[in-house]
């Protein structure tokens, strides 16, 4: 800990789950990590080994990951009162992690230590001592986080000073000071790390926040101009309750706010959050600062009016420094730039003012308001672009198709069928297949029915599908978006289908991916 | 301005409807000015008459509410370059809206003056001067907002410093320090706040701040430190681009952690923001500080077992001061605490300890590994419970179901249908029913099968079906899971069902839904 200004902690995988409605699967937990490290974090908490299953799975897979740059750490508690730590399992399965890094949390609210540990002052400071000193000893870098210590230091600061000098003593490669609760105000976390500095300056420490006063991010940056080294939150700032301080706005105020070199390049920032949200099915939250959709919209005519005179008039950064980008949200022309853009980066270029672009951007308007969405399915937008140009061929001709599905209770296993019926070139196809789902047998059936015609879509198969209900007072009658991602083992491409029925919508953008594979055009996005 | 610590001017009406997806009809504005009135802020700003024909609207009939509390302000910009302030039309319908108080901007950015307005910094200080002068000779407390203002201070401090002197020349009650493309950071905002202070004492200032940076609050606090005697935002933070300060979280935090009287009644502030967000019909934000659903929710179990041991040790404000409450959460990542709670409030209490509670702990953690989650369907953890308490008589058994979806193409419409084979204390029952997706017909047919031997089934219906897929890898081999709220008119409750396939999880969905109706003890959630 000594080359950088600022140290990025991340905490997605274990505090972050601990958010209503973030949940993460073993693989899912694998593929955030490499991104993370990809993307320049420094150290990657990857959850709490012996807390369940799934984390200890985690490490298990996380050893045979290469990390190019970051450090995973192991999170877990300090010894248990009274045990000595040699015989401590939670301890043990912090070593068995085999991780670089373990960070150990211990409790410097005097509060907590008698209330809730329910043991002495003196053997508080020794399970911290302890701890940090026999992971130390096994070869690991020790962060020592310091729970509750905003809270602790303002009912007895010699206490939780005292704490913070017991992990010292251990060994501690970072004291990271906790606002557990997130209850305190900028200004306190300022006065409180100048102190700790002060009176611990051989060590340094780091920040941990979370956002219940909406100040997580402030409380960090107010760290930071304290001294702090390290700087602990989220992608998007997921986490318990409101949330941990969200490194997605933390990363550009520290790079571009105050000049330290945190991640080599930020213009990754929008595409990382993003995926934190897909991965997770999380929907994303547009008016997110720096990466929101909405980070750079201009709405009222006259912000527009001088953002085209003048940008810096009404945005503080320049958006594609953090890959985001301006977007106007009124006016007729820029939506149509949009849209110019669009198709220049597809290869199929409009002309603007031209009437091909005004009947796309119609189009595309009509079909948002019906719930459509191309931000993630270019493959469709693709479509919808050939076929206004009319440089668009029909493969095929559906007539009809058929799903069922029978379930058993007597042992026997379901059974899944799909039938197409349709024409290619006045030949007709009709065609069974079962599947393990729905859509499975869906695309089962198609691919038979399409191959004597089209040899080469053997070659095309599914990655990713994903469901989401848009309107949800009244059941039978809300909106299913589908999501699809298809690959041709090359290229891959998205399409998307929106219907009231979960089957026709899912169908709408299986079809799209196979049509835009026939077109020949398709490319990786 | 002289009476409160600390003034509360809302922009939610004009400001907030700045913002994508923030749109509120005439009677909507009424609505929303009069709540706020009612929560007691003490300045609402409804709009910029002229800017649009349902701003001069909504000013009409808002001189028919016999406001309480708060004075309404009309929102303009000061007079055009080169024309006399009587000559100026914009500035004659601020006066005939004929509120108690004008809000007007001006330029204090150098940049600003010339390349936006094109005009020189002698004329832009007439301007300012002559337009408040003019209001006020005409019985208008006038506040003047400071566009620009720590943009155009870094600029050129003195520039910036003489828009507002020319303001207070003119009589303005109040300069508010506008931070308009929220680029700054606190600690220059408190440095700059007290230079206005110290060079201008005479007249008091407010702050207007925006969430660029996730910095609104930190940036509204800071100023307040500084000696700011008012605060403009919105509520929820809607507003251009990434929102306004968030007053839901400024409010809180001067009445809770800085002692400052601002409203009478801080409890009612949760009804407020969910107000707001359905009179605008936008999705409450879960994570929102204070208010949100998720703000007092304990996932983590230790989290949990301490919650209980003492609120304050992860509760940073006693939820209830602002119309909150706590929410334990069952989850992964839960101990048996949050289990018994749950248990508790569910009126089946289960004994710490006890070999009960640990079943239900095992099944509980078993079930979240294959992909359940019972934060949301309460329901099924309750018939989970009554199941392994031996506490559950199961209505009927099922042997069979089967559904069909045929979709055509030649313009006749889908056919979509289900049957059920059950018996119901060995008599068989066969039904089949149509329905407008796969989910309704299996309802219909399933109900259908169990009306002859449970009336009161008759009663019970869908309010809400949302689907989620949990792995995304492999379209085929993906986890869906189907959460569904049921209601007999009176309670509601929810439940949940896993499967890799998206039908049979909503049939464990739909049928946890049906089965504990049907043992009796359902209950509001």
């Amino acid at each position: 800990m000594s080359d950088k200004p600022v140290f990025l902690y991340d905490t997605t995988l274990r505090d972050g789950t601990q958010g209503e409605g973030f949940q993460l699967s073993g693989l899912d937990k694998l593929r955030i990590a490499i991104r993370l490290d990809e993307f320049g974090v420094d150290y990657i908490e990857g959850g709490w080994p012996g807390s369940n299953p799934k984390d200890v799975e985690f490490f298990q897979e996380a050893k045979k990951l290469e990390l190019k740059h970051a450090k995973l750490a192991a999170f877990g508690s300090t010894r248990r009162a009274n045990t000595a730590v040699e015989d401590d399992p939670q301890v043990a399965l912090l070593l068995a992690a085999e991780t670089p890094v373990v960070t150990i949390f211990g409790k410097s609210w005097e509060l907590q230590v008698t209330e809730v540990l329910r043991t002495t002052i003196e053997e508080n400071q020794a399970m911290i001592r302890d701890t940090v000193a026999h992971l130390v000893q096994n070869g690991r870098e020790v962060i020592y986080d310091a729970e509750h210590f905003f809270d602790g230091y303002k009912d007895g600061p010699e206490h939780a000073l005292s704490t913070l000098i017991a992990a010292a003593e251990g060994g501690a490669s970072c004291l990271v000071l906790c606002d557990t609760n997130g209850g305190t105000l900028p200004s306190e976390i300022e006065k409180i790390c100048s102190v700790v500095k002060a009176r611990i300056p051989d060590t340094p420490f780091g920040i941990h926040t979370h956002n219940d006063c909406e100040l997580g991010v402030a409380n960090a940056i107010a760290a930071v101009r304290a001294g702090a080294k390290q700087v602990q939150g989220t992608i998007n700032g997921y986490g318990e309750r409101t949330g941990n301080c969200n490194l997605t706005s933390v990363i550009p105020i520290l790079q571009l706010k105050l000049g330290l070199d945190v991640v080599p390049q930020l213009e990754n920032l929008r595409d990382l959050s993003y995926f934190v949200d897909d991965i997770s099915n999380n929907p994303h939250f547009a008016r997110a600062a720096f990466i929101g959709r909405t980070a750079f919209a201009h709405k009222g005519g006259m912000h527009v009016n001088a953002v085209q005179k003048l940008a810096r008039s009404y945005e503080h950064i320049v958006p594609e420094s953090v890959g985001n980008s301006q977007n106007i949200l009124v006016s007729e022309l820029s939506g149509q730039s949009n849209i110019l853009i669009k198709a220049e980066q597809l290869g199929i270029p409009l002309e603007k003012g031209s009437s091909e672009a005004s009947a796309v951007l119609r189009r595309v308007k009509e079909l948002e308001h019906d719930g459509y969405s191309f931000e993630s399915a270019s493959g469709s937008l693709e479509l919808l672009i050939l076929k206004e140009l009319e440089r668009y061929t029909k493969p095929f001709t559906l007539n009809e198709y058929h799903t069922s599905f029978r379930q058993y209770r007597d042992g026997h296993p379901p059974v899944c069928e799909a039938t197409v019926k349709l024409e290619v070139n006045g030949t007709p196809e009709l065609t069974v297949a079962e599947g393990k789902g729905v859509l499975n047998a869906l695309d089962l059936a198609l691919r038979k029915a399409l191959l004597p015609f089209y040899p080469q879509i053997a070659n095309v198969s599914l990655l990713d599908y994903k469901v989401r209900i848009l309107e949800g007072r009244d059941a039978t009658a809300s909106i299913t978006r589908v999501l699809i991602v298809s690959t041709d083992g090359e290229k891959t491409w998205s399409t998307i289908g929106v219907s009231d029925n979960i089957i026709e919508a899912s169908w709408l953008a299986l079809t799209d991916g196979i049509d835009l594979f026939l077109q020949g055009v398709t490319r990786l996005e």
